[in-house]
């Protein structure tokens, strides 16, 4: 077909202009959390951290801040719709001076009307920087591939980098020492919980994770899992019963069963979830100081009312924390060029 | 059904979470003009005035004003189409120097992927005020009680506090001493009188307002205005007769006669209507310095050409005015955070 | 039908009030290349450069440049979708400090829900600038006619200025010296092509434009070109056939064959222009230093991908340098107010 062939020449010039060009392979992206290392992760959630400070403060940020975006672009390609993920972008590009400009599915469709390529190459050459959220990984890092700005991934079918900042940032302000904790997440298998467990493990908390039989953590996220083991001492457990992972918890995570394009499938899947919804059975299972976290939005067959409301939830500040994980990362990707501070 | 407990529990949680909370219920919010009393009111006009005058002049505004808003997200969040509310709403978040984010019924349903409790948490905790579009009321209602930050309402079933203090802004510029002008409402008893009427009244302008018989106004409509008349000796007269309310008008207002959501009852609507529509027949009765208004966008069976396209129309300042009513409600309600200059 | 008689009316009533309007007749729209003089064109070109070497120097502009716009609203009102002439409309406001407001088909519907008049007296009273992207020529006429603030044709069915501001801009960076050099076109007779072949002529450039048979230039376009050759001495061949503009042209452009709102006309119009992809076979009746152009995005009838592709191809400088054009159009038609420095 016409655009295979198309789009393979034009994965072939890609390749050649990157190979030819020094600058387009020097450009840091945020891919996952598994690509950082575990001092620039770190840095991520203390540079969120202090941003988050520095705005409840009243104070203004230094003009250096404010104005590092000034009179530029900050694209946001969403071939999904999402709420929190677009206003934390936003507010994030904002906070820099920079002015971001919403491309949704009806505003620009990728790969449909023009090669992936191509509206790479014009979109990076007017903007300083694309938040992308797409459907497919393979999306992302050909973005990455051909784009001469930074690509922020804000959400693919593997990884959801911006939600695993937020959620160590909000772990670290509600615990303080992260050493030891135990997090428990009782759900599915997806993006979600792959950049959460790196990111968790690489701040020293230990990880069970409850799936469904037949649900499965990728073996390349479980491999990572062990290799950062060695350098934090946190360990990776899996295990098919939420009371296992429940146990003495110190923050217990889920997220929807049913993930965007899999709505035919509902009936299937809440069968094979059975018992997989956190409610106060589960909590009474976890340590006595245990938290709720959600990356939102919820629905009920995964948390209970009682959970999802209780004083021990903290999935309201943890939404918020979205707009300072996003501020983190335009600094270090986009204003800092990649160096992390 | 679920959603229904859902919202239920959500409901009460957000009532525990006010009654600890004195912040939330410090907030003030405009949601009617009903609500402001005539002082606050007429600040808000005298604002709107200042503000227009500035901007025509050329001046700049002093950084304290351009800057308010700096690196600050302003939500609009509109579940109906509007070209002036949009804009206007727009035009004065970016006078402020804030950043409006436009979310339209494509980018977030209230009340659809989740509870609007849980919506409204969220977004509030990541912006600086929000205009909300609404349907229904109590959406507003709903609104104002869970959000961290101002709520403006910008049109809901019941009200129109913007268009309402863009018109008294109107024909104070027009007329100077609004004093003892009559006003004369020819159409529906919708949410713009609503707030036009306790909004003329509190500027000391009579208020007759014609209705067809079957459609009445709100007796807390009435109530109100019978409250302020004893403050400011402005009366209200209710008639079913186009011609009376016409009687020695200054100002002859309407607006459309089928609202959104009523298309299906057209023919039946305008059958009610008979007679309703402003012509030459009812200005040639009014006062002869008679003005025309409508907030637009206007649809025939309203007002006839030679009356909207009449010199006496002032329907395109009118519209103008919005921008200035929309900036002094950020300037009273965001800025200075519900204190009245 | 009555929207005929009250657009009717309102006609009148604009030629009224423009009529008793200075203010509205001295403004300066830019509506077509071929409504500027060759300086004012050259001017535009110049500060397009300027413009991008002050940018990509990473010095920020003045103050001046970069607070012209600030605490004002750009509408751009698209009625149809646009990857490049959104972003780089957006990008240019976002660089003099102005807030860009896209308004697409879903948002604002021009003359269906009130008359083309009354909505452009609204949004001009309360915008800086309109970037408008309409189906009909007529529809930029009558924006022109009843605006109080600068209209941008930002694309319809008779001209494409800022394209052509691109063009001249990428072909004076790629050549530097532009006089004698030839400029073929291959492909339909548009929009894009109007304003290039007049852009072109008053740089100097020679032009030659192969259409298939049945297809003419306007008569405007070629009796506007004629008077221009006078002035530049660049001339203006019309032909049928690919290989005689082809020959020794420095430059060969295309756009796409099957316009918006021709879809169903498609296979007949790939059979009209059997012959005229751009491929290597035309490439090598071209100069030695023969460059590609394409507004993009293009399509596979076109143009071969060896060609698209080949380091000749200077289609993504050519698409970075639109926001440049629409840089130099802001700072021309809204911030110096028709003054060409």
């Amino acid at each position: 077909m016409r655009s295979f062939s198309s789009s393979a020449t034009a994965a072939t010039a890609a390749t050649a202009a990157a190979s030819s060009s020094s600058k387009s392979n020097s450009i840091r992206h945020l891919i996952s959390i598994s690509d950082l290392t575990t001092p620039e992760f770190t840095s991520l959630v203390n540079r969120a951290e202090y941003h988050k400070k520095l705005i409840k403060s009243g104070d203004k940020p230094s003009n250096e801040i404010s104005q590092a975006l000034i009179g530029k672009l900050v694209a946001l390609i969403f071939t999904k719709r999402s709420t929190r993920t677009r206003i934390s972008s936003e507010g994030a590009a904002v906070y820099f001076g920079g002015h971001p400009m919403f491309l949704g599915k009806d505003d620009i469709q990728l790969g449909v009307n023009e090669s992936l390529y191509d509206t790479t190459k014009v979109i990076s050459s007017m903007t300083s920087c694309i938040f992308a959220r797409v459907n497919s990984h393979s999306d992302i890092q050909q973005l990455c591939q051909h784009s001469s700005v930074p690509i922020i991934n804000a959400l693919c079918d593997t990884y959801h980098p911006l939600q695993a900042i937020c959620d160590i940032l909000t772990i670290k302000e509600t615990f303080g020492n992260m050493k030891g904790l135990k997090l428990a997440w009782i759900g599915d298998s997806n993006n979600v919980i792959n950049d959460l467990a790196i990111a968790s493990l690489r701040s020293g908390i230990n990880v069970s994770i409850a799936t469904p039989p037949g649900i499965e953590i990728s073996k390349f996220i479980i491999d990572k899992a062990n290799e950062i083991s060695k350098e934090t001492g946190a360990i990776l457990e899996l295990t098919n019963d939420p009371k296992i992972a429940s146990k003495d918890a110190n923050i217990l995570v889920t997220d929807t069963f049913i993930s965007m394009g899999e709505e035919s499938q509902k009936l299937a899947k809440l069968k094979q979830f059975e018992g997989f919804q956190i409610s106060s059975e589960l909590t009474s299972l976890a340590a006595p100081n245990w938290k709720f976290m959600h990356c939102l939005p919820r629905h009920h067959e995964e948390v209970t009312d009682e959970v999802f409301y209780h004083e021990n939830s903290i999935v309201f500040p943890e939404a918020e924390n979205r707009l300072y994980a996003a501020i983190a990362t335009i600094e270090a990707f986009v204003v800092n060029k990649g160096k992390f501070i």
